[in-house]
Order: structure tokens, then C-alpha cells, then sequence
């Protein structure tokens, strides 16, 4: 599996509290979603030589391939920070610092030129597609994240790039605005014609929805008492996903079905503290047992005639 | 079971049109959707001689009694208008006259004062205890449906009768608004320290919460192409979930997770007309294969480790 992302400095407040800048970035949590799966993977980044010897190492230990990570001599690491508001819903973007991110020439190793599956983190289009063209041959699968900053800046670029891939996830409002259609059902049948099968719409706290022409899927969000840091949360969600179908090597949509729930079960940790805290040493067993609230909180029996 | 809750007449503005004045109110919504269930049901309310014959006539043939609805001579019938926004999801009251329902004085019959299930319509919470106070055996489930203008008004009241309750239905917003927590989790245990077992959670188009001390069950709303009106959603939600639990007679968590998808599985169809319009000629067929789109919507197949 080949990711490909930022690996960045997050400085955050919430409700709860302010951290100094930590370790952060869409790769970083596709990444350590992805290694609940024990799935070989490698991140395409860059950082500049400001970035913690540590974090590259955490990753390392996850089995995280960093071959194509760059390190910019004298370079600076991408940085963010944003303030969430009260509900957690909605967030301010404090800073913004793309740094070394804004000459950013993704190199995927030669090893990883013909990897099953490409998650391709939310970044800019033409980057996305940078990638996909090194690709030796058709992954079986080509998922893509993006953002409403994309659509209001890239656009061109990015309904070039979704001609090129198999699932794209985004949110509720950026489907809206990418079709012009408020039903979430018609905005991701116009979607599907853009060029992606799938579509899956994230609604934060209201879960996800899976569509495939006719097909439906809907994963809630697990309902917690606390929710920490909301950071990262749609990437780990795109990880776990990711992650599930490289590990069973089977894209029926019955088996998207499944990689959306294990995408949000893995999601209801992450923003359980700030930033990759809850991430790093989740548990097998733990990840196993919340599996369990997920079946409790939606199955049900009831006999059709 | 014994329904209390408004006969009225409605005048909805949409987007997709206005009707003049049509039945409404929530007591015929909820008889209207308790009735695919083939459950004995009467409705305890108030109309004026204004109110159509054939209005009762229809609800006469879905085996509905009305013999504790009160026609007041010369009186008129509760009025409610309202316009929805372009989203549905927001609504203005344009007209609310109470009419006859300002001196709403509920009978119970005699035949239902030993009804297994009361279903309380939202209304003045003194009238919801007025009717629980004339049961002659404790029924073996009180279910109560309200809303923020009796948290504004009416608070005192509401708190009294919400301890003689079994199951109360309300939105996410009126669960915040009666306890101060933004959580959905915390909110309902504290609405259930205030005295009901079960506490629905209704979120509109992002489905329903059930729970039960650490249970949680959740039901998506259908994701529909177009929501045409979203008047009665919530009473055929409530209906739904009722008639279920009257037909089946069981009231474990496990029923109520299938009365919660019944009740969503009805209020899918209710939206897709103006008023009642989709729920009078609603076919057990149709009600079925719907069912089976919420299972296909979220039962997955994950074997837990």
C-alpha cells in the first residue's frame, strides 16, 4: 500500500486544552490507521530537517516504509494550527505554513511502483496525479481525499485526477459543492460519472456513506462521551479503510462495506486525544472490542416477508 | 394503544410547492403509521366542527377509534403553518392557532384505559400527565414525544411527567437544551436519571439514537433522491416505533432496536409527499422492501478476534 500525504507539525487548540506543535499530518494518521492491518505500506512526503528524528522512527516501528520521504536540508515541515470551537464541529485554521510542502516533487520507490492500493491523501491534485503517473502498473485500487480548499483552488486539476481513481472520500458539504446538488444521493451519482466507482461522503459525528450506483452503505459514527481533538480523524478514517482492503485483497463492495466500518471504528479512537496520542499504542484487543460496540450499535433482527 | 396528540389542519410552504390547509397533527401521523402494525389503536384529541368528515372517516378505516376525540361545536381546528428553508432541514412557523386545542380537556375511554402502550404525542406536558392519570392499570410502556417549546414553557410540568415515563423521544438539540450537556452520550444518561429507561434521540435526516443505561443502538434515515416534506416526520417515527412494540408485546432492548429501524423505515416514506398524502395508501410490500434497504444500508459482516 503507497501513501501519499503530508507529514506535518500540528499546533492545536480545543476546548480542552492547547498543545505545542506535535506530530501530525494526513499521511501520519493514514499511516498508523493503516498499520493496524499489518499491511506492508510506504509514505511519498516531504519534510524539512526541523523534523523529529522520533517521529520518523514511530513510524518506522509501525512498519512504515520511509524510503520516499524527503528530507529538505535547511528545509521546514508543513505546519498548521486551528482552533476548534466549542461544539468541536467547526474549527478556525490559525496558521497555515506549507514550508518545504510547496516545491513538494513526490518520489515513489521503486518498490512500491506497482502497489495494490494508493491512498492519496488530501493534497494538491496535480501532486495526486504526479503519483499515479510513476505507477508501473494500475493499482487495483486508487483512493483519494480531498478538500473544499481544492475545490475552490484547483479544480481543473482535481476533475482530471478523479478520471483516474476508483474511490474518493470527501465531506458531505464538499460533495455538495463539487455537484451542486444538496441530496447526497444525487451529488454522489453525479460523483460517480466524474470518474471515481465509489464514492464515500464523511459527515463527521453523523458517520459516513459508501455509494456505488444503486448501492448504499452507512456507517455511524460511534457515539462518545468525550470528544477530545477531532484532528486527523477523516485521515484515519481513509487509512483504516485503505488499509482493511490491502489487507484482504478484495474490492467487492460487500468488502467496502466492512473497510467503512473498520475505517470508522479506527476514527472513534484517534479523536479520543490530541493528535496521534490515542494512534500510536492502540491495542489490537481494544480495536477488536470497540468492533463489537460498532455491531451492537447497528445490527438488528428483524425478519423481512 | 392509545395515541394522545393533535388533530390539525397544516398549510406547508416548500420548495417544492404549498398546499393549501391538509389533515395534519400528530396523533394522525402517529395513528397513520401505527396502523401497519394491525394494532388496536385509539386517539385521545380535540378538532373543531371545521374539521372534515372525511378526515375521520380515514382514519376510521385504519381501525382507528375515535370515540375519545372531542368535536367542539362551533369550534376550530388547531392550525399549524409553516415554511421549510431550500436545506428542509429548517423551518419557519408562519401561523400556529390553537383553537379548540387551548381548552383541550382529554378523555381516555373506557375500552383503553387498560392500553398495554400510551403514546403522548407532543403536547402541553399537564395534558400528557392528565392522560396517564386516567389509566386504570399502569400500562406496560409510556412513550412520550415533546419538543423545545415546552422546554421553554412549560419546563416544570415536563420534569414532573418525565418521571411516570418509560421511553422519551426528542431531537439532539432539545436532549442538549434540557440537560446542558453537548454530548449526546451524557445527555441521555442524564435524561434518564430525570426518570424514562429508553431515551430516542431523533436527528433528522442523520437518524435516530436509542439508549438504554450503556446501550446504544443507532438507525440511519433512509438516505433519500428528494425529501419532499419533512411535516409528521418525527410523529410517523414515533408511530412507527410504538405500533411495533404494541404489535410484537416485547420491550427488551433488542425489540426496541427494531422498533427504532421501523420507525425510521416509516418516516422514509412520510417525507416523500406533502402531509399524509405518502401514509394513507402505504403498502405492507412496499413498507418490506424498505426494510430490506435499511438492512442492506447497515448490516455488515465482521468477524470479531
Amino acid at each position: 500500500m503507497l501513501i501519499v500525504g503530508t507529514l506535518a507539525f500540528d499546533a492545536i487548540e480545543s476546548p480542552f486544552g492547547k498543545t505545542d506543535k506535535i506530530l501530525g499530518g494526513a499521511a501520519t494518521f493514514i499511516g498508523l490507521a493503516a498499520s493496524q492491518f499489518d499491511v506492508k505500506s510506504a509514505i511519498v512526503s516531504v519534510v524539512g530537517d526541523d523534523f523529529n528524528q522520533e517521529y520518523l522512527d514511530l513510524l518506522s516501528t509501525k512498519n512504515i516504509d520511509l524510503s520516499g520521504v524527503e528530507i529538505v536540508k535547511g528545509g521546514r515541515t508543513f505546519f498548521w494550527s486551528g482552533k476548534y470551537h466549542n461544539d468541536l464541529n467547526t474549527r478556525d485554521t490559525l496558521t497555515t505554513e506549507l514550508n518545504t510542502l510547496a516545491d513538494f516533487d513526490p518520489k515513489v520507490p521503486e518498490a512500491y511502483k506497482n502497489a495494490d492500493v494508493v491512498m492519496l491523501g488530501n493534497l494538491h491534485p496535480s501532486i495526486q496525479m504526479d503519483v499515479i503517473n510513476q505507477m508501473e502498473s494500475r493499482p487495483k485500487l486508487i483512493i483519494l481525499d480531498t478538500m473544499n480548499y481544492w475545490l475552490d483552488n484547483a479544480l481543473n486539476e482535481l476533475l482530471e485526477v478523479l478520471k483516474k481513481i476508483d474511490v474518493i472520500t470527501l465531506n458531505d458539504e464538499e460533495a455538495r459543492q463539487l455537484t451542486g446538488e444538496y441530496s447526497l444521493v444525487k451529488a454522489a451519482e453525479k460523483i460517480e460519472t466524474m470518474g471515481p466507482k465509489y464514492v464515500v461522503i464523511k459527515k463527521g459525528e453523523h458517520g459516513a456513506l459508501l455509494f456505488n450506483k444503486k448501492n448504499i452503505f452507512f456507517a455511524p459514527a460511534l457515539p462518545l462521551e468525550e470528544v477530545f481533538d477531532p484532528t486527523g480523524a477523516g485521515d484515519t478514517f481513509a487509512g483504516g479503510f485503505a488499509g482493511y482492503l490491502t489487507a484482504t485483497k478484495n474490492v467487492s463492495f460487500e468488502n467496502l462495506k466492512n473497510a467503512v466500518i473498520h475505517g470508522s471504528n479506527l476514527a472513534s479512537f484517534c479523536v479520543e486525544k490530541f493528535g496521534t496520542e490515542r494512534m500510536v499504542d492502540l491495542k489490537f484487543d481494544e480495536v477488536q472490542s470497540r468492533l463489537e460496540q460498532f455491531k451492537e450499535l447497528t445490527q438488528f433482527n428483524i425478519e423481512i416477508q
